[in-house]
């Protein structure tokens, strides 16, 4: 016999994890097309040429090649896609003139990465990206912004901070300090300032060293540049604002950054929203090279050991791989799986294993055709409704509809058939109503389930504070 | 450089594909999620002895195996699932004392089979199933009927027709004929008799040859059993049973076939469907090996050509391969490409690429603040808006909303907003109401989205009959 397990690195979802899960893609969607942005789709086999064009880095490693079962690897040039970007890329330069500029579009989808498996990664996972291509506006960027706003309010995280940067502001900053040439290996550095602290940091870039083994950045040099990093994560805004327009004034790109990030911040106000602190961050790099102007990065207050639940930024050149057009875009992405996994740890996601909120109980010796009939009506209705299979005594039948966590049970036994006459539990109170007229079945199931629905607390109440 | 092409058998799909598609398995879900029907989810990579165990057939070959850049085949034992049907063994095996029985689960997954590439087939693709595990009842058998109907009538298709056989009774009018022992030679090549005709279906029984190299169904018998399922195949359902009463009488297992195939019908007669005929087939065969009960086809009046659209049956062991406990079922699946492309031939999709019903023009010399307080508050009301990002000239803008399938465009330039006025116009009818006041400008858009949906056709009527 064969052991039914899954490949190291991968999972199956049960019920209640699937149903978390189906639910926060809808509520992106919904979030996405309320924007106007249109979902696309492209295949998760991709060709290696395609994917590894980028080379070079860690990710590129961790492609899955494939071929069909006798071929040999070589004699194919098939790949599993490792992110949604690429395949945007590809997608642009193949498509824009069908779908013209500016495009809006999401896209969820699987990718895979070969990860050495650990709690909490998988080797394959859904991606949940947007993007606006071909705009340089100011409007494209508080838009993102907005949308990972929107995304997580309707997610019913109660409260959480984004973190804006301009890669324009950070290369000032650099170039301040003149560590310009060096831009990439101090990013990557200042990227880990969350996990690692200030101090760390500046462990890790008296470590950075050239060719000739001599420090990258100077120890007064680091110093004066985390002093003044530190200083400016503290403040807010119009006093980070401020400090950078003194500090980066020769620096016309950098003031560039500033404007941008000053007239976000007043589209963001404008617009309104709550539950939502954006902070402009100076030390916020986020790792990738192809951000070139705003960066984005999210976490939920109080549960910020679990990192960023959405990010990401602005660049130049989306498809420079594949076509001569150039496309400039802003986009983001939320991090599904880790903010499912969030909200578990905070006891935000109501456990539920079921879908239909009625069971309608088939009582031994009673008459599956009227139960046929019944459910039939109550699903016109828009009330859904199972039919147990089986004849099986009360009490099973009962007890399948409670673990699920159905909330009512339909009993029409020979007794009410006889009679025309129904019963109903609820579930969850053990309350029975009796001798209810079958002609009016499907106004007192929806009174109840109505009546129901005004005694359970509302999402905003259940989410309640940070600390659940 | 590199041609941003996708590899041959696979295939992007533009926003108006993808939202025709995502719309299709919506109506799926919703249709699963009121029979009670909970999602599970398992991974695309399975290792390679959980997918090897069925070996022999055609869909074997297909197979694709994986391995991580670097690494050789023979080192991986990862594969890509070609169903979701082997997943659904395993997933039982390892998780029935989790889920416990019944359980009725729907799964919405790309599968991946290495088929020569040819219109209309891809090597990845959706599939969409739906089974009920852990019960023999007639109930499961006739609510997975039920729902072929439910979700044809949900996605718009005016008229179906599900064709119901039972494989018991087709091994008795097999042994009735002597030719048990050649049955799945004998159903393979029954189950091509819609493709070519009663004459090919001959053509073909006369050409199996046993090892011998003598004809396995003799000329007289094949013709004898041609012209039994050719009358039967004419008649109504009840002329069916009658007939095949009377032929099988000493079969016990085909009298027990017969007897759930009237039962079923009875119960979905008590349901009282429309749209969908029901209509037993004594030579519908479905090649499947592993059905043991009743089976099920599905096509689209006026479209039979395009094939099975849904269809299924009930297996006695499911999970075999992988466990000891017995978990007979029945269960079928929606072929979502296929319905999509017989749906956009008789014209039931609407085109759309628009997801938002309102483009804010974004004027030039306009006040984009003021866009993003006021899109704001019609996404909180529940109405989709996009602001466009740049502020290029009102006919490009009203262009871009037009070509896409927005329904209006809100305008607000600099003389609006001086005077605290809007102008909405009617992309489709091109009429355009000026200076209505933006006090009221979620009531006002809620109208004119209101009276837009009542002169729209309703679905049924777009849907309207055969030639559409």
């Amino acid at each position: 016999m064969i052991e039914p397990r899954v490949p190291s690195g991968t999972r199956d979802l049960l019920p209640a994890q699937a149903i978390a899960r189906d639910r926060l893609l809808s509520v992106f969607r919904s979030t996405f097309e309320g924007h106007g942005f249109v979902p696309i789709d492209t295949p998760v086999l991709e060709r290696r040429e395609v994917l590894y064009a980028k080379g070079g880095d860690e990710i590129q490693r961790q492609i899955y090649e494939v071929a069909q079962r006798g071929q040999r690897l070589e004699d194919s040039d098939l790949a599993l896609r490792f992110d949604l970007t690429v395949p945007l890329a590809r997608y642009m330069a193949a498509h824009v003139s069908d779908v013209g500029v500016p495009f809006k579009r999401y896209h969820i989808g699987l990718v895979f990465r070969g990860e050495r498996a650990q709690r909490g990664r998988y080797r394959e996972f859904y991606q949940c990206d947007f993007d606006i291509v071909g705009s340089r506006s100011v409007v494209a960027d508080a838009e993102v912004a907005e949308i990972i706003h929107d995304g997580l309010r309707a997610a019913g995280i109660p409260a959480f901070t984004v973190r804006l940067n301009d890669r324009r502001v950070l290369d000032g900053l650099l170039a301040h300090f003149g560590l310009l040439a060096h831009r990439s290996a101090v990013l990557r550095v200042l990227d880990k300032w969350d996990k690692v602290g200030r101090d760390g940091v500046a462990r890790e870039l008296a470590a950075l060293r050239g060719a000739d083994n001599q420090p990258l950045v100077p120890h007064d040099v680091a110093e004066q540049l985390l002093q003044q990093l530190d200083q400016l994560r503290k403040n807010d805004n119009a006093s980070v604002l401020a400090a950078l327009r003194e500090l980066l004034a020769g620096h016309e790109t950098a003031s560039q950054g500033l404007t941008r990030l000053e007239e976000v911040l007043a589209l963001l106000e404008a617009a309104e929203l709550d539950g939502a602190t954006f902070r402009i961050d100076p030390s916020l790099a986020r790792g990738l090279d192809y951000y070139t102007g705003i960066i984005f990065e999210t976490t939920v207050d109080g549960y910020e050991s679990f990192g960023a639940v959405a990010a990401g930024g602005r660049y130049d050149d989306l498809a420079g791989l594949f076509t001569s057009i150039e496309l400039p875009g802003v986009g983001a992405s939320f991090g599904v799986d880790r903010l499912l996994a969030l909200m578990a740890e905070a006891g935000w996601l109501q456990p539920q294993a079921a879908t239909a909120p009625v069971l309608l109980v088939n009582f031994p010796g009673g008459d599956v055709r009227v139960y046929f009939r019944l459910a039939h009506r109550l699903r016109q209705a828009g009330i859904g409704c199972e039919i147990f299979p089986d004849p099986r005594p009360l009490r099973d039948q009962l007890g399948y509809a409670s673990s699920r966590g159905y909330r009512f049970a339909l009993i029409i036994g020979p007794d009410e058939l006889a009679q025309g006459t129904f019963a109903l539990r609820n579930l969850q109170t053990r309350q029975q109503q009796r001798d209810l007229p079958l002609s009016e079945l499907v106004d007192r199931v929806r009174a109840a389930l109505a009546e129901g629905n005004r005694l359970r607390t509302d999402p905003a109440e259940r989410g309640g504070g940070k600390n659940g």
